[in-house]
């Protein structure tokens, strides 16, 4: 297993791979790898020649207010998971070499970073989608794989791969999620047991949607009325956003006609998690 | 020589010179070639193995009110000049292939796109950093030259590839000239004959700051307003911006002190003209 943390080496390593005529299938990480990270790798490992992954925990993307320096970080522990599941490569830079002192180049893909988590955390999916882009200049993947947990994140990037011509390709993984139904999160292990116990609200109040719409239910506004319930019952919880969205540009949608995405974000406690589900009217 | 207009089909072309091994050098250009043009697709011919040109006229770096309808166009002359130096293939691509329906993702290099031409062309670098952003992915050039006439471009894109970890060298090729000093631009076809004469005070302004400076003056506000007063004295020709800056970051400068630029923008009737000369205090 190689570290590599200077962006020059990384392009090295990367231009050897190349020049072999050889793949490479990437997995951007904030690190303190999860069940959910490891099972995103599994599916890139007989993908390509080579399976890379960064841990990098990116500033750009943290608002002033927000847990960047209390963020889990554990680099002896990640590498010993990410070996485990046949990653190749980390590529784990400093701040300092993603972002010299003068930097000032940013990657905004407008409409669809703009509701939901973009409503809560202004200049988030820049910071996102900035940090992917440098990621793919250097990691030149060409596959790149993202979880669907951040159902926008990988709705913003898929979107910026396409405008921008990027030569690689952007796929998805389901969520993955513990056995009662939390989907995984390196932030969960902000909770107390309490919380953690008050957090399966977000899940269970997407499955209730499903339901809903099973049984006929179409209005979104009755749909998200229900969920907003749910949550506002559970202690210690509060509603950032419910909301439910068409699943490629994200736009609110009225009435659930054929796939839709509902999303939400709950602060339980002090931690702020997020999670969401497909519905679909039959 | 190829000409390509399709996104794919470019794509495609250099898949199959990559696999080889071999290098691309790019010039973007915005067509209706002129010996500027010319000089720079000759400096990048013996520096890689292919030499393609772009021709497109960019519609995200137009203004509401600017000439982008207008903008002179001439493919099958630019055809038979770009051959005349050895251009290999022409990507000749369509607004709507560049910018389909829905497009929304756009590059900001902030500070150094704020002054200058970008304080009178709101959106100007915008557009071209993320034009040239998708030029770059889709014809993965090796190195890509820009004329140093368009300085703030070149800086914007010089700090855009710095910042993102472009995989390409930004080179820059001088400012060519007519016989009389007039910096060559496409956009001199929109002149009369008197106004081909007025526009001479742009470079003849630029002349003489450069003396002064050699004689000794250091302050910017003086030769700044010695530029001001040559270009209102000339008919039709009214200041939009005259400027001296730092070369990297173009931050205004106070005094001369080791290398400076100094930028200018006038209408010469409703045609506005750009250029720049280097100051050195020795």
């Amino acid at each position: 297993m190689k570290i590599i943390r200077e962006i020059p080496a990384m392009k090295d390593w990367v231009r050897a791979v190349k020049k072999k005529g050889e793949t490479i299938c990437l997995v951007p990480t904030m690190g303190y790898l999860h069940k959910g990270h490891l099972d995103l790798m599994r599916m890139g490992k007989p993908m390509a020649d080579h399976l890379v992954i960064s841990i990098f925990v990116n500033p750009t993307q943290f608002g002033p207010s927000e847990d960047l320096d209390k963020y889990p970080r554990d680099l002896p522990r990640d590498t010993e998971l990410a070996a485990s599941v046949g990653v190749e490569c980390i590529f784990h830079p400093s701040a300092e070499a993603m972002y010299p002192k003068g930097y000032c180049t940013y990657v905004e893909v407008e409409n669809i970073s703009e509701g939901l988590c973009g409503a809560s955390r202004p200049g988030h999916f820049r910071g996102v989608a900035t940090v992917v882009t440098k990621l793919f200049n250097i990691i030149e993947p060409d596959i790149a794989i993202f979880g669907e947990k951040d159902y926008q994140q990988l709705a913003v990037l898929r979107k910026m791969a396409e405008d921008l011509n990027m030569n690689v390709q952007v796929l998805a993984h389901p969520t993955v999620r513990e056995d009662d139904g939390l989907a995984m999160s390196s932030r969960n292990k902000y909770l107390s047991t309490e919380q953690r116990q008050y957090a399966l609200v977000l899940s269970q109040a997407l499955l209730k949607a499903r339901r809903l719409v099973e049984q006929g239910e179409r209005s979104a506004e009755a749909i998200k009325a229900e969920a907003v319930r749910m949550i506002e019952q559970t202690p210690e919880s509060t509603v950032d956003y419910v909301e439910i969205v068409d699943p490629a540009l994200l736009k609110p949608v009225e009435r659930i006609e054929g796939r839709a995405v509902m999303a939400l974000a709950v602060r339980v406690g002090a931690t702020r998690l997020i999670d969401n589900i497909t519905l679909e009217a039959s």
